[in-house]
């Protein structure tokens, strides 16, 4: 049996997504049928209006309704402090924390020889701009959050390397966010690693 | 922080979806982003075109492109052996199976007096005229294939008392899917309804 083309087209749309195996991709598509015309419609436009209503803030590079974005442009923010992050998504997980009032700056990926992605393909250049001056100001902290991953630390070292070289008026402090065994955890599943950066990086109470 | 509200749409598109939670929603929004435009429209287009483009057959219900499907169609099809399904998606499983070349009908949902869903809410009346007579042959075999659920085994008896109240000039055979333990499973696990229809089903080897 063919499956209709109206059908088999968004089954492969589906299969695309990340997480999203075959049969995942026909429930959804059959599950879609049921859905009202107006909401499916929704969708569609959601999809359509996604990248077209969307621009890269010059500033920080992150996706954003205005450019520069509405962190960039906030007065409330700090702006003496930069958090560097790989996809904008994670600009979104640290905001819910509410902990951090500093400005970002997304680079679009981390350094990946295999995949061909060297500092030049990231917005590396543009962060270290922005260290030498923002607004006159000067920047007094660099914050690199890129992934504990072999790709997140060669792009963390690579980063320190540059930002050290620069000359700033006055020290410029870069630091990595903190390792160890994540909250509600249980020690005896945690890697190697992990608690061998935990002790590294343990602290006095 | 606000999301763009080109993000938000779309993460509450996602999150409607079965099996989608807000995380995996929001990811799978910040994925979006980094495909091609062209990708993407074709994406939203199918999901436009789901439902305009295609029909409900007006013999099986099935969802398809043509009015009738192309299995009602279908001239290598025994059209003495009528497969009854509660969605259009459990064809697509049983056709890739190749083991079954009769009929279908669809009945799109179960009977659920929870969800106010009777009888008349489904395509039952169409089946039991099928029943009567397809093409001027007479079908000879109604296999009911209802998910083994509350609602499916309402729905199976309320069928097979209707089919039975029908006279046919053979006598009609009404059938359901057999029952029991699934192939590669570990008797261990096997809950005690499955084990009694198991033991129920049993047959001489």
């Amino acid at each position: 049996m063919k499956i209709a083309k109206p059908l088999s087209d968004l089954i492969e749309s589906f299969e695309k997504l990340p997480g999203i195996g075959p049969k995942t991709a026909e429930r959804l598509t059959f599950y879609m049928l049921r859905i009202p015309q107006s909401e499916i419609q929704f969708f569609a436009d959601s999809l359509t209006n996604l990248k077209k209503m969307t621009k890269v803030c010059e500033l920080c590079k992150n996706v954003s309704e205005s450019n520069p974005c509405s962190i960039c442009t906030d007065e409330k923010r700090d702006i003496s402090k930069i958090l560097v992050v790989e996809e904008p998504f994670d600009i979104l997980v640290f905001e819910k924390t509410g902990k951090y009032n500093g400005l970002y700056h997304v680079l679009h990926g981390a350094i990946n020889p295999l995949d061909n992605i060297g500092p030049d393909e990231l917005y590396i250049e543009d962060l270290i701009k922005r260290a030498k001056a923002v607004n006159g100001h000067t920047v007094k902290e660099v914050i690199i959050a890129t992934n504990p991953t072999m790709e997140g630390d060669a792009t963390a070292m690579y980063i320190d390397g540059k930002l050290k070289s620069i000359v700033t008026p006055d020290k410029l402090l870069v630091t990595r966010l903190g390792m160890g065994i994540p909250t509600g955890a249980d020690l005896g599943y945690a890697d190697d690693m992990t608690l061998n950066q935990a002790l590294l990086g343990r602290r006095e109470l």
